[in-house]
């Protein structure tokens, strides 16, 4: 059982197959190892033995502890960090993880197993929250239907304001109209003139904050057609290639285009806990891990969100 | 004569040949007319004769007027608008030139032709100042010795923090001297040992600020190496091509891109008039209108700064 020294050892009660799952597949981060960095778990072991039993959810990067920024309480960017299930750290599609107490948050018990696999997603979420100022005012245009940007709305709808979502899926536009004011469907044909209704919409003037989340780099040439000049495009995608930018526009339009990674989970559990934000229409499956290979088929689906895997299910 | 219904007539004193004119000669921007944007010029007609005889640079955006955008003062980010010698407007290559009034500032007896030259690209580099918080704790670095680079750092010394300058040519990298603490000089060969170097310098943490104004994408990708977790990377260059970028490591470290472009002139003719930038050792050389020709050859060439045309000059 690979409790690593002076760390928890949890066991995975259910895990969340993420986009970033699919790129390290891809060759994106050159990691070797055990994938899964979305989890619920119980912890079955712990130098401090008042944490036995808990049921929590777990900060996934592990800071060196003694770096400035670790000291300054951001592991997230601490340089020496490993990351669970994504570098030098096994993952969560396991029987068994490890991870620090100190990364670890007890879930509320109003939380499913379900529910609780999806507060780091949605803390990534609530990370744009952090780095972008929201006010009821802004227009605000999330480009992807997929897991993260149907999170992002959820989210971002928090600060009072309205919301375009901009998708290839009617099915997966649909989920997000309670939130979002505009439903808008584009393909490769329609996005020209789509841009053009848009931006006509507001006057011409574009967008105040595009959140790209479609994890495509056609994703991030559309949200620099529909954002104002001098507005914000939060990246949240990781990609495994090098991306063509048209920097010029960047620099003529002078936009600022904010990356955008992991998020503290207290927000995002305060929404969940209070069904703020709701998440259970996004589970499309949940799968055993002995399945893994079916269930990593069914995620890379386009119209499919969150595949869970569970280790302790039986059978399919 | 070219004056436009309403505008003033100016006669070109001197204008400077900037790079985003070679980028256009190579195809950015598509523009077809007579380059030039950068100028001191006189007043020869105006539909308000107080202003005949005055010296003045000019302020190169000309808004509709009418736009939400231009109402509230921003002519500049426009989408109707023309820019001087750069989008549907001749520049000033030439013997006169027409703008509206209100695009026009007197320049300060103190400075010379050559130096309200430098008014608008001094602008550009104050630009950055106004964009993003710099104080003395700031931990700037700016990459590109060539004329915006060095304006940059000019600049960016008002804001009483320490700048190190990354270049490529030993000669330009001494003009900086006096406002940069740290010159480095950087090829291709020496790249990953001198970013090992800085960073090493810097506790491993990457600088808060890092200024892009090679041109080049080498120097965006060096910019990223260089930047802290969570920083920011100003982009000042307009390129004719896209440029693949390493979008994940944006993401991954949170970086904020800010695109960069034209500044007000209030602030550049004060730093200019007081001297506290001072912009005389960044003059190449002068040459007349009609040598046209040699002087973007010159300008072209990676050891030239600021290369000066004069319509008036005689021979050479």
């Amino acid at each position: 059982v690979p409790r690593i020294e002076g760390e928890a050892l949890v066991r995975v009660l259910a895990a969340g197959i993420c986009n970033t799952d699919l790129e390290i597949i891809k060759g994106y981060a050159g990691f070797q190892g055990i994938l899964g960095h979305e989890f619920v778990g119980e912890v079955v072991d712990a130098p401090d033995r008042a944490f036995v039993g808990r049921r929590v959810a777990g900060e996934i990067n592990v800071g060196c502890g003694r770096c400035r920024l670790c000291l300054q309480g951001d592991s997230r960017h601490c340089s020496d960090r490993t990351v669970l299930g994504i570098k030098g750290r096994n993952g969560a599609f396991a029987e068994f993880l490890s991870l620090p107490i100190h990364n670890l948050i007890e879930v509320p018990e109003s939380l499913t197993n379900e529910e609780a696999v999806l507060i780091e997603p949605t803390a990534a979420a609530c990370e744009i929250l952090e780095q972008v100022a929201v006010t009821p005012d802004t227009k605000v245009a999330v480009i992807g239907d997929g897991k993260l940007g149907q999170l992002a709305v959820r989210v971002i709808a928090t600060a009072g304001c309205e919301i375009t979502l901009i998708g290839k899926h009617q099915e997966k536009l649909k989920l997000a109209s309670a939130a979002a004011s505009r439903l808008v469907w584009v393909d490769a044909e329609s996005q020209s003139a789509i841009v053009s209704n848009l931006l006509a919409d507001l006057d011409g003037y574009g967008f105040d904050l595009m959140v790209e989340a479609s994890g495509s780099p056609s994703g991030i040439e559309l949200a620099l057609q529909l954002v104002k000049p001098r507005g914000t495009v939060v990246l949240k995608s990781t990609h495994h290639d090098k991306t063509p930018l048209d920097l010029s526009a960047v620099v003529v339009n002078e936009i600022t285009l904010v990356g955008s990674r992991c998020g503290r989970f207290d927000r995002a559990i305060a929404l969940l806990a209070a069904r703020i934000v709701d998440v259970r229409d996004l589970i499309s499956a949940r799968i055993s891990l002995e399945n893994w290979g079916n269930a990593f088929a069914l995620a890379a689906a386009p119209s499919t969100l969150k595949v869970i895997l569970e280790p302790g299910r039986i059978g399919s």
